[in-house]
């Protein structure tokens, strides 16, 4: 089973010379982001990474290059958001990538003409790509799940209904912000386990964790389903995604509903799409263990089982605010990858919609924390820490257990694979700032 | 301490005689909805509900009778959804309902104009009054908490943070709809008691809740927080809400992050919003029985105190599919009463915002089940039946442990007190069709 086509070709290279041996933005990659020249009020727009400069999208759609599927869906990029783009579907998708490809492709005609549509990375500043229309998110590391589970439940770590249901829960839309995200030390209630009373202040076991996110194309409407095989006509992309976590407030509040304020006061994403195309050859089976149950039919498929798993690395890093005083670069916390997900993001689409849930372009599912198996690919300070029972030493003598006032996090992902030219996702960065209380 | 002004004033009689004495929609109610002619493909706007008909919001607009503050918010309602009206705060929103109680009073001199503006109710549609930005269901009953929780955890009914925390967790925007809203049995995993494995199928245990719904007006930035005090500020009113639930799929899937499935594929809102202004004669001191914490200082203020509560009776009932055949009007299920809320309306917006989570205009805050102390003020089936083991017999012999396909609910709120003029929420009515399996 191939996905592969011509807009995946190793030989491919860009007249964009920058793009050629980019460890990020190859013409094989082309993913999209909102973005304006910096310190400007010009408009928002999408645009497209080729190398270190952006193909402006409006700037594409005004010289009208392009035909019918590609012209359409140019058209939809050149707005404000994505969401029109996602709407599209599959198939304008494609051909808008394909047309893209060409055109960026050496010895192309409209070389001349889409010189004028670049503008380079470093003069840009980036927005959310899209509203996200609402967002929900997994726990597909069982990895994760085990560890934090011995955390908060230590005779009970893994419920009986892991294996069996991709759980999820949602999130909040309003605090999602982009890269360079920063906010405030979040307040709220806590409580000591040996204290009879809830304490009020600032979080004081404040985390973040490693995930991948998915961004939902062509939705649906209330009691349709999508079945495992169209599951993924219905994934625009996929970006990085910092689910920010007040370890302390959650211990107290999640009990019997779920994370809530641990979890809504930031979330940070890259602010580079990478479309489910442009990761075909990153492709993988997905298996389980023997021992562990099959997914049931519904979550089953020949092609998720052949290639529905996917090989994106990932790495997290702390420039601390000492770090930065002291121009010193970022430090890496772990590395991951998202192929030890328990689930596979067409697996968590149709188990979303599978009870009628109507799906929209701009649903954001995050995949949960991208723990692998190994102590050093935990994706969170919990883990690594042990709950905050180990303290991690730095290189420059600073030690964490959880975030101090002024660390950023920072998280990159990659696609690497013989024959295949690597791609990247960015990074996505954001600031812990003091409380203000 | 008291809120209330002319509007309130229970001598004001409308030229719209059909207000005066209206159990719902008097002129001192004046709620909001978004609506059009039936039948037609008209532009969706706002209207304000006065005894039997709707002023269209946007002809007065056309009209420009009103000033200031009153025509910015009137040019405001008379978009296709509410967001921005609600958008505005309190200050205009109170200007606005000024103007149009003056307006719509007997002898006004705007009598001849905004007659030109009336449609009746009857020859109305409706659609949602605002985009969801975000929905958050809370679970403010006590006695609602105690009694599932004895069903779902029979050992640890009433977990130690409830007397503290607001407990909420966030819900799905995307499925939420207005009062008519059809939708089918949802189909998912749930897991038998005694069996090793999960089953998948149409859920067999489909139950309602009972809610009032916050709608958030003036908004707030990622690290703003809401102080007790200014919290009534930023609610621009309330709905009824029907928090469908599918209690076998949540048996299943709820631990450790909470409900997901077993909620999202439908939520069912009145078509009209009671401003929080309207509501300032039915306040009643909040309490909290002796032997129960008092809530922490950040959700007290003495404001709340005195009037923070609201004195809102609910009633719930049943329309079979043989009762519709029949012509059978529906039966009461239950009857309940926001005033047994553990937490006010004010506390949860304070407590939401508190680690500085962004609150948006259009952001729903669901009450959660609304329960009474007593067996027959359960706001769900899964209290009336204990968990399905007690069959209800109803007036015309069928019995009920779960909701059958066909059966409609609906729920009503009303406003009563001596001294006061009752005003309604009208009803929310949304009706289960069979799984498409």
């Amino acid at each position: 089973m191939t996905l592969l086509n011509e807009t995946h070709d190793p030989a491919r290279k860009s007249w964009v010379t920058s793009a050629n041996g980019h460890e990020q933005f190859p013409i094989q990659n082309l993913p999209f982001a909102i973005f304006r020249e910096a310190n400007t009020k010009d408009q928002w727009r999408g645009g497209v990474a080729i190398g270190d400069s952006i193909l402006d999208m409006a700037k594409v759609a005004a010289l009208n290059l392009l035909h019918g599927d590609a012209k359409r869906a140019t058209q939809a990029a050149s707005e404000t958001s994505l969401n029109t783009l996602m709407g599209l579907g599959a198939t304008q998708n494609s051909a808008l990538r394909l047309a893209l490809s060409n055109a960026l492709l050496e010895g192309s005609e409209h070389q001349a003409a889409l010189e004028s549509c670049l503008i380079a990375q470093a003069d840009a500043e980036f927005n959310m790509p899209c509203h996200v229309t609402d967002y929900t998110d997994f726990y597909t590391s069982i990895h994760h799940a085990t560890a934090v589970g011995s955390l908060f439940r230590p005779d009970n770590p893994l419920l009986p209904n892991y294996k069996w249901v991709p759980i999820g829960y949602h999130g909040r839309s309003s605090s999602i912000g982009v890269s360079g995200q920063t906010f405030p030390r979040p307040v709220g209630q806590t409580k000591k386990p040996d204290a009879s009373t809830p304490d009020f202040g600032p979080c004081q076991r404040l985390d973040y964790e490693l995930e991948m996110g998915v961004f939902i194309g062509q939705g649906t409407t209330l009691g349709q389903r999508i079945k495992i095989t169209e599951a993924e006509q219905h994934i625009f992309g996929m970006c990085i995604l910092n689910d920010w976590s007040a370890r302390d407030i959650q211990a107290w509040e999640y009990q019997p509903l779920g994370p809530f304020l641990a979890k809504n006061f930031a979330s940070t994403i890259s602010p580079w799409i990478v479309t489910t195309e442009a990761l075909a050859p990153f492709r993988e089976a997905f298996t389980r263990p023997e021992s562990d149950p099959q997914p049931l039919e519904y979550l089953t498929s020949e092609a998720n089982t052949q290639v529905g798993n996917l090989d994106i690395a990932l790495s997290c890093l702390i420039q601390t605010e000492k770090m930065r005083q002291n121009d010193q670069t970022p430090q890496q916390l772990s590395a991951s990858n998202f192929i030890h997900s328990y689930w596979t993001p067409a697996q968590l689409v149709t188990h979303h919609s599978v009870n009628g849930c109507p799906m929209t372009p701009g649903d954001l599912l995050g995949s949960g924390t991208q723990s692998g198996p190994e102590a050093d690919e935990a994706g969170s300070l919990l883990e690594l820490t042990q709950g905050g029972k180990k303290s991690l030493t730095l290189d420059n003598g600073e030690t964490r257990k959880f975030l101090e006032d002024g660390d950023a996090i920072i998280m990159r992902a990659h696609c690497r694979r013989d024959g295949a030219v690597t791609i990247g996702f960015g990074e996505v960065v954001g600031t812990l700032l003091p409380a203000v209380f």
